[in-house]
């Protein structure tokens, strides 16, 4: 995958039959599903790896749990913003903005697990829910405008 | 599953460990929980039901599309509402108000496929979408109270 | 839903444009749909049940992870069974199996912590996963017919 | 995410707590991990794609369905498959053949409609459901050696 200059999902967008009616900004589009998948991806493990922690999976209870919420809402939010046949912008937004709040959540979970028990994939947790954080306000902030 | 006066999702409540903290109210809960899963089901099938309409299939693009967000954005909101561990309101209340748009968006589109064309599935479907966003609603009243 | 004879899962069924040219037989398939989704979410709720449960989590560990796949799989085999338009035999005898090998494995955890440590919410996950495996069996069963 | 040497998901299997005990190659489960997330992610769009092919959609009826079916194979394999805390080694190898099976049918189907109606997301969509076909064949195979 490494020498690919665009993503399949860059691809699969250019060549969706509709993609010239799209109300989307492509560069925010495309940041935003990928960061919206590869965190719902980070997030299933990071909730596995905690469990994983035998000594300290007590501690990681709130984070176990954040991270399932998030897996589950980044995948779902993914998908809604991959369609691109006939959007409704009111869904998107309200998608967005759970996807936000999230991510937010998941995101400051994990980084003070990260920095109070070094736990190295918390750290990578909290970098990928930062980026989809940062990708969804994005993608709002160009839809109010 | 006939004889059963409660749920197989009631029981799982009952016996939650800390469902004794829970901030919400086990009825309203126990019902949008409910909502949320059948309106993912009825989506999902709905989707299907309309591809398969051989003939009207290109009128029920939008119908197809809001479908297919709606049953993934019920799918998760009924599993982050079922983790009783240790929630956050914020994502809870950012993942109903995604739902309620969802479930209205698209209960407005299968309706009128109901009645102007005798779409008999949208007609279900409407009816489980108007029961998901009220319970929606009736939930997010309830946390703002 | 009480006074419903029939769920919005069968009315769905009933009113599918092309439920004529089913290879399934109807009985099956809707016993087979409701038990798919109700483990998904029985399963989604014992995995966070299990979380709960701070003085015995780490003994759980190995059946919250089988729940989270359980439900997972059970979530995808209840939308492929629930899709009637045009079915590819050799897919569903395929998720069927998966789905039966994940609620055996599933039940039998569940079932080990329902009676050695008095997990209620596990015995009820049991119970949901063996009516999910015995459906799919039967479901296979008749396909091979 | 270009100039990174691994990605997001090889950095959380390096840091996993249980992953010196991995019954799995890390090589072929790093590149079945990802190749699953990439179908699911590239036969959500392709379904979408196709129903917004408006002259073509009557057409596409099989190739949404399976593309629909595809989409969720892969997800909830991509999500067995990260887990890797005391994984049950019949589950895993069940929802592979039926991922292996559906990238199969997906990519049969998508591949006529790129050579035949010169469909290009088919076409793109083809590519990763070969792709996973053939390294769920791998994982599998590393399994029953």
């Amino acid at each position: 995958m490494t020498q690919n200059a665009s993503s399949a999902v860059t691809r699969m967008l250019q060549t969706h039959p509709q993609i010239g009616q799209s109300p989307f900004d492509m560069n925010a589009l495309t940041e935003c599903i990928e960061a919206c998948f590869e965190c719902a991806q980070v997030c299933t493990s990071c909730a596995d790896a905690c469990l994983g922690e035998t000594e300290h999976a007590g501690h990681l209870t709130h984070c176990i749990r954040l991270n399932l919420d998030c897996a589950d809402i980044c995948t779902t939010t993914g998908r809604v913003l991959v369609r691109q046949t006939q959007p409704d912008m009111g869904v998107i937004r309200a998608q967005l903005q759970a996807c936000l709040a999230a991510c937010k959540a998941c995101g400051d979970e994990c980084q003070q697990h990260a920095e109070k028990m070094d736990m190295k994939h918390c750290a990578v947790c909290a970098e990928s829910c930062r980026r989809c954080e940062q990708a969804c306000q994005k993608m709002l902030g160009g839809l109010s405008a």
